[in-house]
Parts: C-alpha cells; sequence; structure tokens
C-alpha cells in the first residue's frame, strides 16, 4: 500500500527546523528554492511513496486582499477578516500569476525528485478557507462563519465562489507546473450537518472537481471530522477520499463503494506512541484496509511537530513491510 | 416534543448576567441558593419542558484535588493538570460530601419549580474530565491526552476508574437530592476513533450507567462529533442519546433502534440566525424526528452566549406549535 503523511515536511524533522531557525513560513513558501528544498527532505530520508509540495493552504488568501502573519505556536492570524458583503466584494479573483511561486516550487521540486516519487500539489477548499478568513484565524465553534451562512447566504455563496474559482486556477496551475496528484484539504468542513453541507458547500467544491476533470490526475479530497459527509464528499467529486481515524477505513470503503479510492487514517498522536503500540494500530489500520487494492496509507491529520522521526521511519517502513505480504 | 437546550441557564439571559455582574461562576455554583436562582430563570422566561441544574462540569475536579480558575472568556485553567501516574494516584476519591452545594441546590430549585417541569442533574463523562485534567484547559487536538492513553494505558484506566466512580456516586446523590433525569456530558469523546473509544472509555461509562440503572430515572448519554460512536454509546449505557447537528436525527434513530430515545440537534448557531432561517431549520429537526415518540428537542450543544432571547423564545414556542399537530 502506497504512504505518504500529511505535513511530512515540517518542524518534527530537524533538517526542517534547521530551515526555519534562517526563515520565516512565509518566506519558505515564497522561495521556490526553499519550498522545494523542505518538499524533498522527508524523501531523502524516509521511504515515503510521495512527495507533497510545501506551502500553506492560506496563500491564495493574501494576494486575495487578507493580510495574514504566523505567530509562533499561535497560527495563522488574519488581521482583516471578512464580515461583509463589502469584505466579500473587495476580494480579488487572481488567477494564479501572484503564487507562481508555488508552481515554481513545484517546477523546482519535480526535478530534485528526479522521478524518485510522484509529487502531489495542494490547496485548502472553499469553506476552509472561508472559516479563516471570516474567523481570522483558527476557531473551535466556527460561529462567525456559520453566522455568515445562515444570516446572509448570498454572501456566502459569492465568498464561496470566488475562492472555488481562485483554487481551481491555483491547482491547475500547480498541476500543469509538474504536480501528478493533488488534494483539497476541507479540513474543517466537518464541523457541518450534511444538510449544511449541501447546501452551502457542496457547489462550490463541485466547481473544482468539475474544473480540473480534464487534468488527468489523482485528485484527493480530504476532511476530519467528515462521518456523515462521506457520501456527498464523493459526490462533489475526487478519485481519492481522505478520512481520520474516526471512520474505519472498511466503513469509509463500504459506504464509497470501489469507484473512489480511500486515504488514511492513523490518528497522528499514535506516532508519540511507544513502538510496539504504533506497530498495533498501524497493522490495524492496514487490516480495515484488507487485501484489496485502492487505499493509501496516512495520517488522518497532519504530523504533530513533537513527533519522533524514529517513529514515523518505523510507520512507514512497517506500512511497506506489512503490505508486501 | 419536549424541548429543553444545553446551557439554558447562561450569559444569554439579562437575569443570569445581572447575577454574574456580583459573582463568578464558582460562587454561583458553590451558593446553593443562587445556583437554583439562575436554574429556574429560564424557566420563568421560556415554555421549556425541563430545567437542568445550574453547575460545571469540572465541578468534581477541584475536591478531587485540581486547582481550577474560570477566566472570563477563556474558560477554564487547570494548574496543576495530571500528567503521571503520581498525579492520577494522588486525586481523591471522593464521594459526594465536597459537592454537597450541588446537591443542595437540587433540591432548592426543585421547590421552586414547584412541579412545574422535572429537573435534570448532570455530570461530565470520564473522557471529556479527563481530557481537561490532562490537558490543563480546552483543546483541539487533545494531544496530551492521548498520548497520555497510549503511552501509559494502565495510569489512564485508573484515572478514568477514579473518574468513573466520583461521578457515580456524585450523579446519584443529584438524583437522591431531586433530581428526575440526569444527563451525562461525554462532549469532547467525539476526538476519539471508534477503536479507542471502545478500548479507553466504554467500560468506565458503562460503569456509571450500570451504577444508575437501579435509580429509575432516565438517563441521557450525551457527546459531540459522534456520528461513528453512537452503537458503542448506546452499549456503555443511558435510556437518551444526544447528538449533534452532524447526526441527521431520523439516522440515529435507524441506528439506535426504538430501545433507547434521541435528544437533539439544532446547531446552537442557528438561534443567531435570521427568524426564517430559525423557522426553517427548527421544522427540519422535527421532520428528521417524525411523528414517532422517542425524541427530545435540544440543541447539538450549549446555547451561545451572544444568542438573542428573542430567538430562543421563538425557537421554543415553534418546537410546541409544530410537534403539537
Amino acid at each position: 500500500m502506497p504512504v505518504w503523511f500529511m505535513r511530512q515536511a515540517g518542524r518534527y524533522m530537524e533538517e526542517y527546523r534547521a530551515v526555519r531557525a534562517k526563515h520565516s513560513i512565509l518566506e519558505v513558501c515564497k522561495t521556490p528554492e526553499l519550498a522545494a528544498q523542505v518538499t524533498v527532505q522527508p524523501i531523502e530520508r524516509f521511504p515515503f511513496d510521495a512527495a507533497i509540495i510545501f506551502a500553506d493552504i492560506l496563500l491564495p488568501l493574501e494576494p486575495m486582499g487578507l493580510r495574514i502573519t504566523f505567530e509562533e505556536g499561535e497560527g495563522p492570524v488574519i488581521h482583516n477578516p471578512i464580515r461583509s458583503r463589502a469584505d466579500v466584494d473587495a476580494l480579488l479573483l487572481i488567477e494564479g500569476e501572484e503564487l507562481r511561486f508555488v508552481a515554481e516550487a513545484v517546477r523546482l521540486a519535480r526535478r530534485a525528485l528526479d522521478g524518485r516519487v510522484p509529487l502531489i500539489g495542494f490547496a485548502g477548499a472553499p469553506f476552509t478557507l472561508a472559516s479563516y478568513a471570516i474567523e481570522g484565524g483558527a476557531s473551535r465553534s466556527y460561529v462567525e462563519t456559520k453566522s455568515l451562512m445562515y444570516r446572509e447566504p448570498v454572501v456566502w455563496h459569492r465568498l464561496l465562489d470566488k475562492l472555488a474559482r481562485v483554487v481551481t486556477e491555483y491547482l491547475k496551475n500547480q498541476i500543469r507546473a509538474g504536480a501528478q496528484a493533488v488534494q483539497l484539504f476541507d479540513s474543517w468542513v466537518g464541523c457541518l450537518s450534511p444538510e449544511d453541507y449541501r447546501e452551502y458547500v457542496q457547489p462550490h467544491v463541485r466547481l473544482i472537481f468539475d474544473g480540473l476533470k480534464g487534468e488527468n490526475v489523482p485528485l484527493i479530497h480530504f476532511g476530519t471530522g467528515t462521518a456523515t459527509l462521506l457520501e456527498l464528499m464523493r459526490e462533489a467529486g475526487g478519485t481519492v477520499i481522505g478520512v481520520d481515524w474516526r471512520v474505519p477505513l472498511d466503513e469509509a470503503k463500504r459506504r464509497l463503494g470501489p469507484a473512489v479510492a480511500i486515504q488514511g487514517n492513523l490518528d497522528p498522536v499514535v506516532l508519540l506512541a511507544p513502538r510496539h503500540e504504533i506497530e498495533r494500530r498501524v497493522e490495524s489500520v492496514l487490516k480495515q484496509a484488507g487485501d484489496e487494492p485502492g487505499f493509501i496509507f496516512n495520517l488522518g491529520h497532519g504530523i504533530l511537530p513533537t513527533t519522533p522521526v524514529e517513529n514515523v521511519q518505523a510507520a512507514v517502513e512497517l506500512v511497506h513491510k506489512l503490505s508486501q505480504r
């Protein structure tokens, strides 16, 4: 079974921390040489079956008009969050030229990878981007986001439509620059009911996947806490559906059918556990996947910064060893 | 259909804010006259079908040995969080005398309610209490909690066993003081996989519900984000299963069968929406419940402090009006 880990280029690696000691996260993202360098770091060290371009899902929001800073340990802060129709109207419908540093990083990373493993591009999905843009950062309850959705549905749909158009072009540009698959991160969409997902989110996600159909690369559609949204996410699009640890892989497969592959779903906290516990959990995920094809081993969310590298090594090796049987 | 709202005695009511202007949340909890007073406030104003005793789920942790403060707008902070076997061993196995102010508040609230509506008692469930005790407050990812669970399962089970024993006695004391139903809040258990729930949580929740079987009152078992845990929660116990907006009521009923009632599940953010949107959503919840008995109308989580009182009034009246048809 192929294996890669979300945020596999990250703070848990000393090679990455060495780069970040000299450069902010935005500097790394905006300097193609650095972004390509950290993208390749985990491939040099671990037997991952794919690389994922180093970037941040919020990058498109900046040229659209939002002022974003990343506070160490605090996550992103958006200093002019979106709260009104005027705020949405002011957002620029960028076409990708403003994010050419990402496309260039994709080119450089492809060159550095030299065919060893495929390179995955990615973008944040409209709902998840909107939640940051509206809340002004991370959130627990998404009160402002849902309030805008319920109070101003026209403004909401206009915002998500803009985001969907920007994301589509952004992903196309990554693919044209060499990304051999792309993942859409709808990380926080699991805070919604199925009814809300269908009404407020699904059409915009569908626009993206429909727009990418001609690109002929695998399209991964990922979210967390999506147990009651899976069928609706599949309807929206994607050739691979990514799930977190809350949904057993066999249940995901049973519900989503043979037409899509399933990606997931080890809880990233497991990688902080003792070796025997990691082994037990990796085996359990593989057992849920069974012997059928159509699964990609991943975590259910990004690697935690405090993860010991030797645990990542052990987990990836174990996936290879057990799935070769 | 009967209707009450979690945190219906809260900051959204000016009567409550008037009390809190003079007293901290812990003072209100620990002064039975005040706790009973705010318990009854929403019953005086809205046609709710039940009252719930005013308290905080963290109250039992304090006499067990944790130092807790409530920072305005920040939520609870635990100044000596649990991280080791020694911390767990040091926790006192209290029997309820230390929390007699809650039982006394129940008595006073029963008297003030004078039979108008039944009074619900409550407690936090072991996992949710442990998550606060270990993280030192609210959390987004529960990394410390799950780390303890995975790294030190023996310590984990000892902690949850202690919490389960304390909670059982605490709820018994509330019932004996006059609570006519009790709700167990496992608010954050939805961060776990079904596998983890079964192994690390279910036995301890079962201990509580088994301990309450002889009490002959309805037992409500509530959590959020529990879409893949519902059957396991039912197995653990409870005569009513509470779900949030992520699980449609008809799906919950279909999965859980006729032996338990279902409580839920309006998203509390809906109560910040315009009236026509509230009406549409209340109707939708009632439609999912259908005409069968066995449902209790509630929110999927507590009322938000910024909720307009007139929206609460409208929602509660609409539930009564539509479910009388």
